[in-house]
């Protein structure tokens, strides 16, 4: 497997655009398009809030019924959540637009959208935007890279990959882009993911690789701790690789699996380290877990921790609050027989055994926690389980975006 | 029943005294004593964290154990938490210093702690400050005013009260002071609490008093969702108004429970007012819930939202924020069936209704968010259960706070 140029066009077949739409921002791209010119299994995972924006219940339902998948129309700027009736309205227009224009059933568009809650969409420039979508897309590196920038909110960057990898002798081509970087808190964040290849693969083991990828990935980042309203990635597979169909567990299974992960892994440490107002990536590493369960719930509860993520943006070695993010967990565990460790690029420090604080030096502690990807282990002596939990530090920028995100 | 001047001296035979230790900090008074002339029924509530603190564990031990209880010596400055060892060695320590010199056993002195996690106590100087603190115990405003600048660390007010209530004929009365301002999200925040009141009730009575109470006060507060490895609530009875023994429910335990609820409401909605970086109390109601736990589990995702705060602090309508909070609470309802009201001493709003946001206007809606209090009610139309939960806003102030904290 190797990392190849390249996000959601990287896969044969697929062609992609990003416009400026002006749904509710000026002077940039706003609305996407990713477009197969074969028909995608699809799989799609969703945020569970139980307020789920119109796209959401739009997209649930196609990739619950449809029998294929062809297109995705994406904009940012407005939610499209808490809009009722006239929301759910948008997505069957937006739909319709799109399988007019592209030749494919209504039922065969998936739809996203993320930005302000409550608004109503202005119909009118979406689907302008959509004619335009149409018009412009490619199956180039520029598509898609058009594409990664016109989904982004708060995102200081795009943030795409891709991979290749050989499957049954023939190459096998994953990319994939997303967005952050507020209200980020996946079960199932608002993150947007899109994820393409060429791979072929059935429905039913699409959506279980996604499902299980998820759990380790996506859902292991929180920004804010908010779960968005608006939360989907989704996975489409339009089989040009030509491979022989995926169709049950095994070595070509493993191989898929092994590419998703490579990208959602990648995604998710991006959108994590680009979190609103985020000056590092913070991740939190435990090891010795009796469970993997028990893992990923005290890897995720010290990257939630205001006071944790405070500290890391202060570069203060204040690791009782990572001792303390551990103890409301609820996870059982023994306070006494915890180790933890700082690692940066800066060094690495062995700080806290059997109950106290090690004779460590506060300047060489700083040094580590100073870099721009900050990792805290903590290692449980319980067990062999491991998990893996990216977030990232708390700062005056953050406050900034959300105190006046709307003007 | 009626407010009275005070805090943990207004009660009959309760002395109280604040000084300065240099326990950690310089230049103001840090270590606090609460005394009874005579024997006290105590009951406590403690922080569920798994990482408790010395002076918790030594607490829960007095409290369930000892027969008796007449003295609370507290100190900022350092928690005490995450210490091992010689953490609880300086526990019994500080109990056998203040028991001998108050002439009481070390089993009656509960001890309390807060600040930062993970140093050592310096017990020269704890031992010291016990000895001024005995010496300059005294029953009056003073005193109990002392004590409650003493357990500050970035509160930026003491917070106290006092009540008086007619129980069998006799006036009791009931004080207390507790102390926030971050690391709060007591599952029993750290927040410490001291009440102190002259009624007879029974030890059995009195911790059923306090943790009914509790429920619904401390516990609904949240400044930034980090629960403490310190928090403690005390409260201390020493039967000294002369009323018949409160042994069981009735009127006389319900005067009592009443007053209870008016002090700790008092004293939660202080602590979360004055939250680390808070420029307002930001309360919200549940009302509607079709069961009195859902209504506080609603009511407290709301409160503990990171962008929901960052709304209150940019005094921006942001109605979406509050509603994906209701969403990802873990409560089931229905998102089309939810009515939204904003209310402050600027005015009411009625702002979203049957799935979709009314005509209101943003200039009022910020005029209203802008006020020193503000009032989130939702309305589940589900039910008749109703609660109330506190928080603040998020502040770049927190941020800052909390980034060099330490320093």
């Amino acid at each position: 497997m190797k990392q190849v140029e390249g996000g959601v066009t990287a896969a044969k077949g697929f062609l992609a655009a990003g416009v400026e739409a002006r749904v509710k921002y000026q002077n940039r791209k706003d609305m996407a398009l990713i477009y197969s010119e074969t028909p995608c299994a699809a799989a799609g995972t969703f945020t569970r809030n139980l307020v789920k924006a119109a796209p959401v219940k739009w997209d649930q339902k196609v990739v619950e019924e449809s029998p294929f998948v062809q297109a995705v129309v994406v904009n940012s700027g407005i939610a499209n959540a808490c809009t009722g009736g006239p929301g759910m309205e948008c997505c069957r227009a937006e739909a319709e637009c799109a399988g007019k224009l592209l030749h494919i059933p209504a039922e065969a568009v998936l739809v996203a959208s993320t930005g302000v809650i409550g608004m109503q969409m202005p119909l009118e420039r979406i689907t302008a935007g959509i004619e335009q979508l149409v018009r412009e897309k490619k199956a180039t590196l520029q598509g898609g890279s058009d594409a990664a920038r016109a989904i982004m909110t708060t995102d200081t960057v795009p943030k795409e990959i891709a991979v290749e990898t050989v499957i049954g002798g023939k190459t096998v081509t994953l990319g994939g882009m997303c967005k952050g970087s507020g209200m980020i808190h996946p079960n199932m964040c608002t993150m947007l993911g899109f994820l393409t290849t060429d791979a072929c693969i059935s429905a039913e083991l699409l959506k279980k690789a996604l499902r299980d990828d998820v759990i380790d990935t996506f859902n292991m980042i929180s920004v804010d701790g908010d779960t968005s309203t608006n939360d989907t990635v989704l996975l489409l597979a339009n089989g040009l690789a030509g491979n022989e169909e995926i169709t049950a567990p095994g070595p070509d299974y493993d191989a898929f699996c092994q590419a998703l992960r490579f990208v959602t892994v990648y995604l998710a440490r991006k959108m994590a380290g680009d979190g609103e107002g985020a000056t590092a990536l913070f991740e939190c590493r435990v090891v010795g877990a009796a469970s993997k369960q028990d893992a990923r719930i005290l890897a995720k509860s010290v990257i939630c921790s205001s006071l944790s993520k405070a500290a890391i943006f202060g570069h203060d070695a204040n690791f009782g609050r990572f001792l303390c993010a551990l103890g409301y967990s609820g996870v059982s565990f023994d306070p006494e027989n915890v180790d933890l460790y700082f690692d940066s690029e800066n060094g690495s420090l062995h700080i806290f055994s059997q109950g106290c604080a090690l004779d460590y030096s506060e300047e060489e502690a700083a040094k580590i926690l100073s870099a721009p990807e900050v990792t805290v282990t903590a290692d449980m002596h319980m067990g062999a389980e491991e998990a893996v939990a990216w977030g990232c530090d708390l700062s005056y920028e953050y406050v900034k975006i959300n105190a006046d995100y709307r003007s």
